[in-house]
């Protein structure tokens, strides 16, 4: 049974994951700041195989205690807790409610705002790396290992927008910003996890129809706007098919590299 | 009169650029958290033209109150108060007093040290661009403009090790990744700016005697270490010949330019 955990699993692409890893047989721990219905119903439906894990990804102490929780859920005999899969999903474009917003110049910059987007989009992956990089470096892959393959990966959700090669319109700043850094905390994991066959790359999920691309119906008239579920099945693929030499780049949907 | 601000004047390659702009006669204002005996020392000895202003950069109110102050100074007869140069030379590597070090892997990530890490090499400079903007807009180049050449210029002193390209022995995580979310912020700002003909570009010093890099002794030896007034001398030649072209991008103390 593979062992995987969906970081941000309350709604949206990690939900969507989270219920394809069940399906699929996946032993899955669901983490969410805010568990929704939907994910209690997830639990309802998986009673052996899917466990809510209360977590807060802007408070380290929560991920501290989230990952220890983790190690004693997914203690098993004969087998040393591990995870195979790392899925973080959890991100922040917009929040009206805390005054974040995808800044159309620089007076719009709210310092607030700015610091509240980075405790989600880049302090949340980096403790969530400090945490569970223990659990990825014990993974156990069952059966012979393919060449190159990896013993197990991490993906974090990116954006194209956090390229800054590719940033030609501009605004954005705290949102462009936090992604780039993301891209760059991902690039330097992935050099220290490669030491452990952990694949961890970055990837862009593409205009998804979900509530984060939803606040931006226009923008999302330019895009193919992909089904949530479809998403979820393809990231899946596009996850299995990594192959060491793949740590530490940028994929969009597509599997296409995305230039820094 | 060409008008500078240099932030992060109070030593190091700030101070060293804040004297040669005096020396070649520019109206200077000298922005620091704690000015030095250095920087006083550099006001007695150009009385008219050197001006030091409190100012700390991880404090949004202090910064918009120090771009209020640099209006008053800066306003003469017959011509709007205006900057022609801005170098954000402050940045943090280390402080080992609130915790702050270059990482040497996941388990050394403390949440306190990130949060101040990025509050002064990311917000900072967010809060700077946002509070001197309109002095850089208001900039007035005397003499006829070459084509292509700014009106104004703001360089913001990045760091190689912020390339995320260019990364392949990892560690250092708050560190490049503050500096990737900094150069993300450049190229944000440049198209923003560029419609001003403001040129903001991102500039890597490379290895400059100064405290921030003899803590390294040891890494130093790798590199050409250069002395601190060479260095600055040089650097404002680079500026000098930038055009609107190289607006948003990333150049090193050769002006070559270094991948995203």
């Amino acid at each position: 049974m593979r062992r995987a955990c969906v970081v941000g699993a309350s709604r949206g692409l990690g939900l969507a994951l989270a219920k394809h890893l069940a399906r699929r047989g996946d032993a899955v721990l669901c983490a969410a700041r805010t568990p929704t219905a939907a994910l209690a119903e997830l639990e309802r439906d998986f009673p052996h195989s899917v466990t809510v894990l209360q977590m807060d990804v802007t408070d380290a102490p929560s991920v501290a205690d989230a990952a220890e929780r983790a190690q004693g859920i997914l203690a098993s005999p004969g087998r040393p807790p591990g995870l195979e899969l790392l899925c973080h999903t959890a991100g922040l474009l917009q929040d009206k409610s805390r005054g974040v917003i995808p800044e159309n110049g620089l007076h719009r910059l709210d310092p607030e705002a700015i610091h509240y987007t980075f405790a989600v989009n880049v302090l949340g992956p980096l403790m969530v790396l400090k945490h569970f990089a223990p659990l990825l470096k014990a993974s156990e892959t069952e059966g012979p290992l393919v060449p190159q393959a990896p013993k197990s990966t991490a993906v974090f959700y990116s954006a194209r927008v956090g390229s800054i090669g590719d940033n030609v319109t501009g605004g954005w700043y705290s949102y462009r910003s936090s992604k780039a850094a993301l891209n760059q905390v991902v690039r330097t994991a992935s050099v220290e996890l490669a030491r452990h066959r952990v694949c961890c790359f970055a990837l862009h999920p593409g205009t998804v129809d979900t509530d984060l691309t939803r606040a931006f119906a226009r923008a999302r008239s330019k895009y193919t706007v992909q089904d949530v579920d479809e998403a979820a099945e393809n990231h899946l693929a596009i996850i299995a098919s990594r192959r060491m030499e793949h740590a530490g780049r940028f994929f969009d949907w597509r599997a296409e590299e995305i230039p820094w």
